[in-house]
């Protein structure tokens, strides 16, 4: 189940929409199974796009910040879900120790961290910050627009454990995606639960390799509903030898977006779109926003100008780039107050725990919106005379549309949970 | 953890509140550690009573109704502890049968029952209601004040399986307490899962029982917390051939009221509390508030009332009583709008889902509240401001005192846990 959130949509339903809400309980069902077989990741939030005829992740977070743009109504509901995590992994837990991104003083992913310690808190953990920053030797206090404060303090790190001073957790939780590569601190250490695991973070992880687990959940997903997978899939292509700076390895790109391009406007024409094909070209690993531009021709990558070319060429922590993945435009046709809007989803095990709207004014419909001057719209609950009550007459109650991003977000995710499988370094291989 | 929840309280939180408040973590793994070994009920209630000075439950209902006295802003936190359930019990399940009170039309009834079809529905499953009404050979529908209506259909019994009309469950769900005995039409069910249990019912169930394993458990918490277990839990004696009618066998009665009556004068010196003492005697398989008595002094048995022996004498279902429960009276200190009132705690699975208060404009602080002319105050989320923050400043964040209601109310699922499994008559005996 989700929660029903008030979405910017008000149209009518289309037939995508209607068909995923007629088969609520075939998919949840479906889910349940899925999560017989698979594990969820502990907490992520996706990205979505609705063009209204399709409607697809774009990016799956694996240590989501974000979490205090949720709605504090919805707290409780993410309690619930971090304590049916806790259970499964480390019923005996009295600790947990959150290693959130070092370098920021970024007091909006502060208030997320702050967010993520209540959760846990309240879950029934005594939670405390563990830094990577080695330049913090002693605990170190950050200020809270609200008028508290966190306390970060150094690592300690024994042959088997890592802990702080006088604090040995049992499960180690990440809100650091390592984008600026493992470091040797958090490595072997097999007496406790680290989470998500090393190999989810952006120094080994790749878009590319969710998105083919994304596009084989697609297929299942599909075929239990009848439908295209297409209509919930962005098709994609990758290159491994690119370099922006130097303008090498660009025609792999040119190609995969020529392809691309055809073939989505194949699909349009299939589904009589009337729309304009684009495809976005991102760094594989990229992150927050970074290493992100939208090409509508193969011809504008013959002469990138400088400024793209930098912006292209590396991502977060100073890392160059030089795989990138080319995936299909989906554009967003939702408004907030007038801004374009994407919605994220927000889960905690395999629960979805809210959402919110990510607006940008000043961006187009096939834009990124993870950019300087976005903001984020929380979604509400929607009232009482909103939800969906069975047996009532039609048009007595409102369809949960927020349903069907639930859905789609607990598929990005399950194709995290694929993905991690599949990528798992000290996975065992049975023959 | 427990939803922060407005209580009626707002004078200082007394020293069991501030021990129960500042010792989250460690109850909180405790409950953790316990359901390793113990199954919750499938969905609970527990009616507490709060004297400042103790607090504890004073009935536990395994078969709940009420579930339309919780806002619908709780209606999220009891999807997704229902989705726990149900992937725990039947993952593959596709339909639940839920089986309901049989012969009632009441519309607050019903709206309990409309309410778990909602919550049902949206943890994704096919919900159909079957009656133990024999009279009702063909599905029949009742209309709910909102317009809206239930459809009741007749059950279909073959060798192995219970279900209705083209519908196989793979879960059975009473919301029916079998007060009036277990029909055959539930016997010898192996190959699907009812829930709760036959045992569960009024039927098999007694109120000492209960208590017995309260005490247990109470006692192993109260070693956690290291404080007089006697705080939260309300003594008790037991008499087993009790005729009321005929008034006969009330010696026994009147020997516990005399026993406990002369324990909690000892406790109340001891803790200094000057209030006048006394216990509730109730029917010890009774329900629906029936067969309930508040008594002072022992003799005021010597010479009951027709008016009250008629009372004492029957339950629901016209059941005869014929042994009581003798129970130390909590008073209740709680009050809304000037009426006497006693929270109420629901649960799904383990975790708490919400609450109400019961009130009672015409009853005393002594008196049974369940009884014509109750009423229910849901309990509404705190705002914001209310809840508390770790890191915050003192007195910048207000207790959440619905933490405490949802401790107790949660040992008094655990207390039904042990009890389920000590009176299972299909367990196994290990020796």
């Amino acid at each position: 189940m989700v929660p029903h959130l008030i979405t910017a949509l008000s149209g009518p339903i289309n037939e995508l929409e209607a068909r995923v809400l007629e088969s609520m309980p075939a998919i949840e069902r479906w889910f349940r199974l899925e999560w017989m077989e698979h594990t969820p990741p502990f907490y992520t939030s996706v990205d979505l796009r609705n063009a209204g005829f399709k409607l697809a992740p774009v990016d799956t977070n694996l240590f989501p910040g974000g979490f205090n743009n949720l709605t504090l109504e919805m707290l409780p509901l993410a309690v619930q879900a971090a304590m049916a995590a806790i259970e499964k992994i480390c019923p005996e837990a009295k600790n947990l120790l959150l290693i959130p991104e070092a370098h920021t003083r970024n007091t909006y992913y502060l208030s997320n961290v702050q967010r993520l310690v209540q959760i846990f808190t309240q879950a029934g953990l005594n939670v405390r910050l563990g830094t990577l920053d080695e330049e913090i030797k002693s605990p170190s206090r950050l200020a809270l627009p609200d008028g508290s404060e966190l306390t970060l303090e150094p690592l300690l790190r024994t042959r088997g454990r890592l802990g702080l001073k006088d604090f040995d957790p049992c499960t180690i939780l990440l809100n650091n995606d390592l984008s600026a590569g493992i470091p040797p601190v958090l490595e072997n250490l097999h007496q406790q639960y680290l989470l998500p695991p090393l190999h989810a973070g952006w120094a080994v992880r790749r878009k590319s390799r969710h998105f083919q687990s994304y596009e084989e959940v697609a297929k299942k997903f599909a075929k239990l509903l009848g439908m295209d997978p297409w209509l919930i899939n962005p098709l994609y292509g990758q290159c491994g030898q690119v370099d922006f700076d130097e303008a090498t390895g660009l025609e792999c790109v040119q190609g995969h977006v020529e392809t691309l391009l055809a073939k989505i406007r194949r699909k349009y024409k299939e589904y009589g779109i009337g729309e304009k094909p684009f495809v976005v070209v991102k760094a594989d690993n990229g992150t927050y926003g970074m290493g992100i531009m939208t090409v509508h021709d193969p011809k504008e990558l013959d002469d990138l100008n400088r400024r793209t070319r930098n912006k292209m060429s590396v991502v977060k922590d100073g890392q160059p780039v030089s795989e990138v993945i080319i995936q299909e435009g989906v554009p967003t046709y939702e408004r907030v107050n007038g801004a374009v809007a994407e919605p994220v989803v927000y889960m905690i095990d395999r629960y979805v725990v809210g959402g919110f709207y990510r607006v940008h004014a000043e961006r187009g419909v096939d834009e990124n919106l993870n950019a300087p001057g976005s903001g984020f719209v929380p979604l509400a609950f929607a009232e009482s005379h909103q939800l969906p009550r069975p047996g009532a007459k039609p048009g007595a109650s409102a369809p949960n549309r927020f349903y069907m991003y639930g859905v789609i977000g607990r598929l990005a995710m399950l194709a995290a949970a694929y993905e991690l499988e599949a990528t798992d370094p000290e996975a065992e291989i049975y023959e």
